[in-house]
């Protein structure tokens, strides 16, 4: 080891290449003690890790030193009734956010008890937007013209870089000499951020071919990608899904301590009129958490979070009971693909019995996506309930000491 | 353990409660078989972890049943000029996105070799924003008018539940009847929410008390954590953080094969009139990437990258070079508490020196605050050349086949 | 008129009903007396109107007491080169405001002896969005499914009550209960908001029948009507317009006294930079002044202004020259019906040569459109230039004072 | 008129220099006479106006040629509860839509008989924010401290400009190397942009002379002025104004044909749902419709609609009643200055009781905001109730057909 030291401190070594001289476990072995020297500290336990790190080095890291373990927690059992996802779930969690998975267990209990949750998947469709430079106004408006007119140019191009995927839409939008080519593609049971990205490059060439466009980025931000926007609210990313449950009045006593006219006022004035206040995308209490906690334990791509968090929770009261509903627009996820093929992540996306690739295509994500809706039910349901909760405890101290309330 | 499966069959034990009657390892241990058993699945791997979970049961999760492991990859050296953070750092990146960690590890190669970035934090203040119902638009402006009369009271308040956390703003939102109180916070070296919830419910009382208002939930959206919002973007949430950093037109050239008026041209079409056009609350490449990343090896709230989604990516030629910055509004983060006290993220930290509570309180979370916007240039820096090359390589392209451009 | 005053006071004669006893100049003759006493004041200006009041009590407006008489100015020759609209106009403006058609003008000298501002209308659609209530979150995909596999349904429901407006697309979204359908039609040379909204209806009629879904409001704000929204700066909302120009760089030193470097800074850092971080959805400086002025010369509809001020200024440096554009998504109007059948407007629509329905129908609107989005894009250029020549006379003087720049 | 007219035609004379040689009706008379044989029309009703044009041509208008008439109805009375404005009121509207002062009128007869609309500033402060540029991060950051220090020199820098405005805040956001600095002030009975531009230049001297900072625009959009921003609803900008009002069950139904509960579900579903899923920064249903209305008659900016449909509508059931509220966080006015001197402005300005200025000094404006608050409320009460009234018409309808509803 000393000697692969010795070379990466004077420089003859490049701390990425370890990987060409020694298998995997040394390299990373090298790697660490080489950042502990650096660094001035140990790292144990980064490197007591007792995942296979071969798959890892090629497809899911560079310049490995080792592994976190994050503790995986369940919710459930979770009653959902999706078009894929039927039956009990246990969800894993992978948080380090104490109270967490209770919070989401204590809304799958809720959810279960009502009978479950409907959840149905509306959209479903990953984009890329590239962007294009023209001369003018006029340029720009011919490049909008040939997307808007040859889609099925446009669907063989990237059916010439893919058997998977298969282009469903084209959303081309002008702004100066600025052309953007919002594309959007079936990817089956991937996430397929890759198989788009490839696609959309073949696309680009062609677009540039025919009109004479300059291509300025693959990703033009229109996609949108990692950040909050609301073309994915209104048009959908990945798959956008519903979910809804009618909790009974007398459930919502039971399992809160709370009534359906607190929930709904806690939504109303919380997740509504606090999320137009501060301008938000996001119209939840903390879809977040629970899309975090599934996507670490699963392997899915954690920067997702973001669009998952433009979610819309609904509280209304019906004859007895009230109805709680979450509306994703952009979840993008994925079983096959990325971080699913580390052993820990599938044995997570196995816990839920969506491991791997569906038969169709595509169905496994489909029901992978059910469940999340359905976990994000879960922890809406009862956040809104602790919320509410703590509001009656309130009332009753304010009776106490003769509050105006 | 066959005794305590069928206790927890046929519901005589309930899954959380496994730890009252067993050590946590036995605990999990019989949770992860009841759980293969359900789900019909075996979990090896998830059980196989090698941390410590007498800790993380008690702090960090529930019904816990093993452990995921993310892969760490470094990337570094990583020049930074900050007020807290001086020198140069590896900034450890748990992922399993492959290509991510060469992408920030070949930004930081620029960086470093230009002189590093510089940094610093604008703001600070971590928030939470109870909301309250009151019974016209004239108790709803008395509500404001305590508010902002009584700033003193709050902080006074706020003091008796804390010594670490002070109160350092309170902005009152009127909207009909409802009256919103956002609420900020100097938290030292937390994260703070936990602290700064159990102060707003301290001053949510007062409030209350003193004009009649009820609580109607204690965090009320215009925090606003973990959902994307305008409000974080123009008052900052947690540190508000910008980087900078100048590359001379040769590094531009020798690191990304582009130049600077392309590495700009990618920006403007991409961040600025993508993200514009997308109505997004981020203007950026890829910023979730990278916090995400190191969010999770460090132990940080990873719901917490929405708000760090907001990140804008500015860059401006400059005569010889071009200046690519960095600027988050809402960048929050802590080096003690949450998920900073496992064994692994810990380890992580200390690779920054991160890991504890600074000397003075507060100084360490500054410093980490300095180093993950320096890594989000990184990797901004790195994917807009990414870009810009592409585009430079079609452009070549388009002249071989006699294209306009 | 004694006697109409009397019943007025003492509650026999309702002030709306004075036009069914007398002619409508007399009528407003009386309101107006009363309103003077009512109000303790003398209204004599706002009596002494030319326009014939006969047409305007029965289509324009209610409880009519006179006329307001807003000065309009011309600016130009503004050279356009649109698809409809060709040649040089004078663009009426009707302002309060000192300085408006001054630098509107100013920019249209700038853009004509450049040769002129190549238009061309991108898209066209008048929006309604009927809003429903379903019982759960499957009856209301059961809604979306139902919209989005009977279009020619719904369009002959439309065909029913218009043979002006043909409906052109359909959008459904569902949050939880609640499901927007965003309809979209083609109105030729109306505005078209009272038809779209007749055939709207219908078509609720129709959806509420064959899928027993409730409708809630025929406008859900999905439209997005006269409030500011992101839907109709991706999806547009009446016609979506472009308008750009290429300004000499020696064009730009005479008649703004900057240079195209500062004129794209200037636009960058305000326009752009300025906007995201406002969160803004206008990119522009002041595309609603020459919105809201042309809108009231020619009797468009001034509220309409709100969805005119999302526009998009670009302005980018090219070989010799600057070019600047404004993109308008959601440009609403009309050269028939609303306020233009009143004599002033109607003659200030003549002016631009647009008064009443075109042949082919629509042709006269879009015409009107191009013609807008030009005057805008004169105001746009003329200000950027105006604060780039103030931002050089600072350097000049900074220069003089030996500050820093 | 030949001589000048010929003049015109050879380019001896510019259009607006007509002024200089001829009185102002004598020259808009030759202008309108020239513009007429250029687009071969006939400007009658154009130049038939009485009001006097030599203030016009002076203060509000350049290049004039004549001058639009918008009838004006009158909707009230409209009893008003504020701190400056109580009592019953008329209120003008100046409109060419058909039924919208019926709507208004409609909604004030409803608020009047509830006993009238409770009303409240909650805000004021008038904002103009000039944007700077720096080297770097550094140097931005050093201009943020030098304005969040020095607060009283920037205060005094104004001061030099007007006895009238007074600056109240700045607040500073840096991007990379951009700095804006949004600075707010008291402008009493002045809706006040030219007062603040004056002042914000001398600051922005100050800042230059100080940082060593460079103004690139006097305007850098963070103000945010004439373009819908988030920054203007949560922070506010000309007034902030809350209206609310409680209508009684039995008033509901006799008034409007609807019930409590369908109000404010409609308010629910289209204000709130429909909006939040548009991506809107405005919440209402119609607030820009009354907004410019008042606007055009009372001689106010008519691109000022645009922050003001950034209103919340709210309406919650209480006991035995229903409570609406509409809260504009952004409504810029002014009783002096602008259109407010042209004689049938002014005469609409007196119908309120608020033309010229108050005593105190900013009494009248206020007064003002009060007022158009209350018709905001009056067009939103009433736009709800026809829509939940066409909803029950609706429902009754099903019920004929045997609908599921």
């Amino acid at each position: 080891m000393d000697k692969y030291l010795e070379r990466l401190k004077n420089g003859t070594l490049k701390l990425h290449a370890l990987e060409k001289e020694l298998p995997a476990p040394e390299a990373i072995g090298v790697r660490r003690a080489f950042i502990e020297e650096e660094a001035g500290v140990k790292l144990p336990k980064l490197g007591s890790f007792t995942m296979d790190p071969s798959v890892a080095v090629k497809k899911n890291v560079e310049n490995m030193v080792g592994a976190v373990q994050v503790p995986v927690g369940v919710a459930g059992p979770l009653a959902v009734k999706g078009e894929f996802a039927k039956g009990l779930f246990y969800v894993p969690l992978a948080t380090t956010e104490g109270a967490l998975v209770a919070s989401v267990n204590r809304g799958c209990g809720a959810i279960t008890r009502a009978g479950g949750a409907d959840v149905r998947v509306l959209r479903n469709g990953m984009t890329r937007a590239p962007v294009f430079s023209t001369g003018d106004v006029l340029h720009a408006r011919s490049v909008k013209e040939y997307v808007d007119g040859n889609f099925g140019a446009l669907a063989a191009a990237a059916a010439e870089t893919t058997s998977h995927g298969e282009l469903t839409g084209a959303l081309s939008v002008v702004t100066g000499t600025t052309v953007h080519v919002r594309l959007e593609f079936d990817t089956k049971d991937a996430m397929g951020m890759n198989m788009v990205t490839i696609a959309s490059e073949r696309i680009a060439d062609l677009i540039e071919e025919k009109t004479g466009a300059r291509l300025v980025a693959l990703s033009g931000n229109l996609c949108t990608d990692k950040k909050p926007a609301a073309v994915n609210g209104i048009l959908g990313r990945g798959k956008s899904v519903v979910a809804g449950v009618a909790l009974p009045d007398p459930l919502v006593a039971e399992a809160f301590r709370t009534d359906s006219a607190t929930l709904a006022e806690v939504n109303y004035r919380k997740n509504l009129l606090g999320s137009a206040r501060a301008a938000s995308l996001g119209f939840n209490a903390h879809a977040a958490n629970v899309i975090a906690a599934v996507f670490i334990a699963c392997g899915q791509d954690p920067a997702h979070v973001v669009e998952g968090s433009g979610t819309f929770t609904t509280v209304e009261r019906q004859e007895g009971r009230v109805y709680v509903a979450v509306t994703i627009p952009a979840l993008q996820l994925g079983t096959v693909g990325g971080g699913t093929g580390l052993d820990t992540q599938r044995e997570c996306l196995s816990i839920l019995g969506v491991a791997g690739g569906g038969d169709p295509p595509g169905s496994r994500a489909m029901k992978f996506a059910e469940i999340v809706a359905a976990a994000v039910l879960a922890g809406e349901v009862n956040l809104l309930g602790a919320l509410a909760a703590g509001h009656l405890a309130r009332a009753h101290k304010a009776l106490g000491r003769g509050g105006k309330t």
